[in-house]
């Protein structure tokens, strides 16, 4: 049975970089594989993830920013991943739920009920069946973000907005069984095996 | 004390024929007055305002609309709504909360308390003082509506979900206090009287 598998992480954790194993040690085995991002990953969902990342001169209320994350969420969910596993095949996201209630529930201090009942409202039950979080000292993540360029109008947050945002990641990290943690500090090749060794242990037990 | 009056009624009611009315009106008395219209009113709640309206290759999820349309709301209510009542301005609305109760509640028959506990968590108990709700048949509506030349993407709904929309404000409106019932079917003319009739009648109350 097809399954979603979601990469959860603070910028510069090294999601892209990990999802593009997770998609690739898949295909390997014969897994047709839709990629996505979030937020974003359909047309309307990408201009919605714009009015998300931009820098404007109006402020964007951080309320307005929860309710255009689950806006965009759902074009996705209902739109791309939904069918595709419908369609047999596997989804590997890049960022998904978990980043509203870190992000918006601890970066922005929005109340985690409020953000969970929007959810279960617009979405369901709908959840990931494995989540690998890849867990770094933010200052860690930023310096290596920034390498990539300028900062859009999230990652221009204060060093406390993203220490706040990896304690709701690990608290959520450490009550779900169908997550695996990884510890994002290593070099980049022992991220590699820790995430290919959880995955294939993971997937080993499906078959089960 | 600055007052928010809300216009709400179906498309081609007469909302924006009786906007300018009453903003006249009040001008006349020596009160600021702001106009707003939803969804929209801000540079950014404007852009969600084109995802709500255009018709786009994607479908829009009812969900999706539903947040978009308070993501705007919280965009004009804090950034507009709001700082105009702080500098005693008055705020005269064309179309605000009911209009979601109203069409993504009945028209689109998502649930009335996932819309209200939307609604709460975003905006609290902010509510306008006064209401002039239009109450109209969609028919005689939309064919007004409809000489003023291509429909949106809302517009270009079945009959019977305007005639849902209707009754979800109508229900509103008779268990409402600050509400006033028009009846729009009536001529210009006349429709102006009733409204005025009706503000004059609220605004002398207010005095005491
Ligand atoms: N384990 C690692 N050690 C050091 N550098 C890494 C590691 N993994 C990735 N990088 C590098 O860090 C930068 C950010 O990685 P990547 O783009 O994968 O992170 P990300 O989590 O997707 O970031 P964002 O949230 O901003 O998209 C890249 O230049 C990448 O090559
Ligand atoms: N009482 C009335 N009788 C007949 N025609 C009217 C009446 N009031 C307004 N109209 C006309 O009907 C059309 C629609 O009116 P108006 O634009 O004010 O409605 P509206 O409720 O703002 O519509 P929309 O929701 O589409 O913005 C206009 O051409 C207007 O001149
Ligand atoms: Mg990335
Ligand atoms: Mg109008």
């Amino acid at each position: 049975m097809s399954q979603f598998i979601v990469i959860e992480g603070l910028e510069g954790a090294g999601k892209s970089t990990v999802h593009a194993h997770v998609v690739a040690w898949l295909q390997a085995r014969g897994i047709s594989v839709v990629s996505t991002r979030e937020p974003g990953g359909t047309p309307l969902a990408e201009r919605m993830r714009h009015l998300i990342k931009e820098v404007h001169d109006e402020p964007l209320t951080v309320e307005a920013e929860l309710l255009l994350m689950y806006a965009a969420r759902v074009q996705l969910v209902r739109n791309r991943i939904e069918p595709a596993l419908a369609a047999d095949c596997w989804v590997v996201g890049d960022r998904h739920d978990w980043s509203s209630l870190a992000y918006q529930g601890g970066g922005r201090g929005i109340d985690s009920d409020l953000i969970r009942q929007i959810k279960r409202a617009v979405l369901g039950d709908f959840a990931p069946d494995l989540i690998l979080y890849l867990d770094l000292d933010p200052v860690v993540g930023l310096a290596r973000a920034q390498i990539r360029g300028e900062l859009d109008r999230i990652e221009q947050e204060q060093l406390s907005f993203f220490e706040r945002t990896r304690e709701v990641y690990l608290s959520l990290a450490k009550q779900e069984p169908k997550c695996r943690i990884i510890d994002a500090s290593q070099d980049e090749t022992t991220v590699k095996e820790s995430v290919l060794t959880a995955l294939e242990t993971w997937f080993v037990s499906l078959a089960k």
